[in-house]
């Protein structure tokens, strides 16, 4: 008997990405420098900040006047009001807040802290760059779902394979403590997998089985990329079997519940 | 250049189990059967349903009188009221519910859709065997981080080697479509590590890093066990880095944020 096996593979030295930098060559470049080729039906797990960065989506706090709702905001949470006021300018509404604590809705649709804005990880409020201060702040990609679908393109005519892509970002939830591995886009495969046809043990039909595949893959990536200094943005898993057919692939977004269906906001 | 890599195999041909049934030596004669052998620092991973079903947390529906409570919420949320109550029994109280939806905090502490409890891949209300009519579900495991760890021990006894344990279950979360593999229990390991003293990129200390590593093991593990019929409850992950020292290890109880700190309850 064999088992059934995935493969995880973080790419070891992958460089310091700045903005501009073609994302799709320095994978290529990566892979090649750790002795990978990809395969048809590999899923590629991108570090959200590597593609922020490569979009240039650094806000300077500099530029930043906090408007009057910042300001209060900044206040009841204890944060630097335009840090606050960038977050909000990414939100659709504040879910929740109390002092050191702000959960909004994202634009995109996400909930989460502070829109996804950290501070690790960039060069900070504080850092020297030559004799300039920098004070700049990270936004998430504008659409990480459609930058999924064009580094998929962009592989497959490179390099012959039809591969699946994930962006992830590690992230805090409702009820438990400790971050997980979030898809904030996908790509190439059914980020949501819905199993609700399939039999189970005893050949009763499943009553509610919707996977969060894209969910599941992002947190097996980033027990691998790590968070701090560990520096290891990308992430191949290869084996995992997956429907590649256009009609079955969905995006982050099907991942999003209505809100209409959500009981926690 | 070498990628850092992890091993996930999920066990061919395991058994269905029986109440009364030995997991350790179950898991012994899979890992021969999939010619595995562990190796210092595997971390196992079982579905929650075995280690149940091992455990004989079957409820006959049979022998249950719906309290009024019981039936009042049964109705309100249109369900089976044996289910609600036996739900009940093992609910410290409800979070929330409305018409298809019960979420309730376990008594171990887990926010979660009806205590955990299902009916998929038991033998359930309406099947046969033999002549007798079988009605009945099952409940969590009794206490699953301490499972884990007499588990790690028994494993360690006959196989001589140190391996981490974690009982995984699918769950849905607030604000997210589809089901996420979730720890319920954890040995051997940190199933929060606690990461705050570590540097980021640029040398920063980070300020809020602590990893539910054990959470994204459990949906590692859930990407190979797949629901429904494919019945592969015991999942390998090898190659993972962890420090299994006695007082960074753990349990899931780890994981569980204090009612007092959470927004969401």
């Amino acid at each position: 008997m064999t088992a059934a096996q995935l493969q995880v593979f973080a790419l070891g030295g992958f460089p310091l990405v700045e903005p501009g930098d073609d994302l799709a060559r320095l994978i290529g470049d990566s892979l090649l420098a750790n002795d990978l080729t990809l395969v048809d039906g590999d899923v590629l797990v991108l570090a959200q900040k590597i593609v922020s960065k490569a979009e240039d989506r650094y806000v300077d706090l500099k530029q930043v006047e906090p408007t009057a709702e910042a300001q209060a905001l900044a206040t009841a949470v204890d944060k630097d009001p335009r840090i606050v006021s960038v977050i909000l300018d990414e939100s659709n509404t504040v879910v929740r807040h109390c002092p050191g604590v702000l959960i909004v809705e994202h634009r995109l649709g996400y909930v989460m802290a502070n829109a996804g804005i950290d501070a690790s990880n960039i060069e900070h409020a504080g850092s020297q760059r030559g004799d300039e201060l920098v004070e700049r702040v990270l936004l998430l990609p504008k659409n990480p779902d459609q930058f999924a679908a064009d580094l998929a393109q962009q592989l497959q005519q490179v390099h012959g394979v039809k591969v699946a892509i994930i962006i992830n970002d590690s992230v805090g939830r409702a009820w438990r403590n400790g971050t997980t591995g979030l898809a904030l886009g996908a790509a190439g495969l059914p980020a949501l997998d819905d199993r609700r046809g399939d039999k189970d043990l005893y050949g009763r039909t499943l009553q509610v089985t919707e996977v969060a595949v894209a969910d599941q893959l992002a947190s097996a990536a980033a027990l691998l990329q790590g968070e701090g200094g560990e520096g290891k943005p990308v992430v191949l898993i290869r084996g995992y079997q997956y429907d590649s057919a256009a009609d079955r692939c969905n995006g982050v977004s099907a991942l999003l519940r209505d809100k209409e269906r959500d009981l926690f906001r």
